[in-house]
């Protein structure tokens, strides 16, 4: 039975959640029924997460990915995003992008169109527009919410980072990131999100899409520690949890989703708050807190 | 006791490896020696790998790191690096950085003066000049080697990424990788080395540095790998085969060094040659092939 996971971001409690909570929401279902509708034609894992996460960047700009991202500390937007097959761990992944209007489309176009897995800044870009992902001006990414929050939120402000893994009827499993990053970043600073092992993986056992202080999941390796794990036995939760502790330990806190070869799924946390959701057949559930 | 190990990239029997045969020699061994001095003195691990890398950057230009550094397609040069500290997992990296002398000393300065594990670019280099490490011109960086070379060889040949990895006189582990990247890729490519968990990684029980096909130890999660099996209990050199047959699954080759908290050392590659060395005590060897 295909299986779609996503989430929004981990992070605090904000006024933003219970403000427009509604909207969270609405995003989350949105995105959900996008890949799910995907899986049940019999779509393949990695179509479907990259539409659950392309709702996510420019349908809701209340979450940090694409349209609505985060500002760095100069008031300018840099984007990072990712996608991982399980069945051959092919993996696109894209960082410093300005001009991508879906990140995650230039992550798969690394994939598609170039030998590379990772490519930055403006070569990101242009391979993306090559391949025929749509481009829009710097500017076009930058919301008025955005931009007052610069000046009001200290600078280790963790946004909401977007994410999905999906199974999909075959079995094949697979992973998809997206960010704008850290509130605040140095312009040029790359976050765990575009980075496979670290933020986002797919191999034959779990698909895994992380969210939290990204500096503290690049040190903890935190997606590959997952699927060590998982390959030798641990069950998906428990694996999150520990590779989640680990984080702890270095002082940083951020969350996990993660669905496995059998079907099993993990939501993890340690933030107050992770925007998250959930479709297993006809069966849908969306969370906030 | 302190232990040193490096290598100089995992390639082919090439011609320059018999022509240049005591160059080679001669460079593992002044990096062996400067590192090694560093330890008995009682210096901290992480500046014995820096040290160590620092030699083959820049005062040998048959190594690809640094002044030497293969060609982008466009006859451009882009350089990576990444330092990590096995006490706190503290690392440093830069990705794609062409002014700084020494791309190790940039990532140093990361990790020392930013609060961020990642950056890229000429932003990367700003922030190494800002903390004093050496600027020079991009032209610097291209021999007349590489230029002749990016005619003639065939796009996917692996350069000869260097690393180092260091277990000091109390027990500390830490791990350096620097490249110019893959001959002839295209700009904007990042490979594994500056990516902790993929190419470079250091914890409490093992530090380990990589060389090859970046793209396939990327999508393998190579170091974050060996080190999950290293702390389940695997031997070092079993975890790097282990490490190395998945990538070979993947289509790709290449070598791991790594040194336990015991002392261990692993040196495993799946290609002809690796020079490669390892000083432990008033032992020193090295070996090319």
């Amino acid at each position: 039975m295909p299986v779609v996971v996503i989430h929004g971001g981990a992070g605090s409690r904000s006024a933003d959640l219970k403000t427009c909570r509604k909207d969270y929401l609405q995003a989350l279902s949105v995105a959900l029924e996008r890949a799910a509708t995907l899986l049940e034609q019999g779509g393949a894992a990695i179509d479907a997460v990259q539409a659950a996460v392309m709702v996510m960047e420019d349908e809701c700009d209340l979450l940090n990915a694409g349209r609505g991202s985060v500002l760095c500390r100069d008031g300018t937007i840099e984007m990072s995003a990712a996608v991982m097959r399980g069945d051959d761990r092919g993996a696109g992944a894209v960082a410093a992008v300005t001009r991508s209007r879906h990140p995650v489309l230039a992550a798969r176009a690394v994939l598609d169109h170039t030998p590379h897995v990772l490519m930055v800044g403006a070569r990101a870009d242009a391979v993306a527009a090559a391949a025929g992902v749509a481009q829009r001006e710097p500017e076009y990414f930058i919301t008025a919410r955005r931009r007052a929050r610069l000046d009001d939120l200290p600078s280790d402000f963790a946004g909401g980072t977007v994410g999905a893994v999906c199974r999909d009827a075959t079995g094949s499993l697979a992973a998809a990131t997206s960010t704008g990053g850290r509130q605040g970043q140095l312009p040029g600073r790359i976050g765990d999100s575009p980075l496979p092992g670290a933020g986002t993986w797919a191999d034959e056992h779990v698909a895994i899409s992380c969210t939290g202080d990204g500096e503290e999941f690049i040190r903890s390796g935190v997606a590959r520690h997952i699927s060590a794990l998982v390959a030798a036995g641990t069950p998906i939760a428990a694996a999150a949890d520990a590779a989640l502790a680990q984080v702890g330990e270095l002082g940083g806190t951020g969350g996990v989703i993660a669905v496995d070869a059998g079907g099993q799924v993990a939501l993890r946390f340690t933030t107050e708050a992770m925007p998250r959701g959930m479709r297993r057949g006809a069966n849908i559930s969306t969370w906030l807190l």
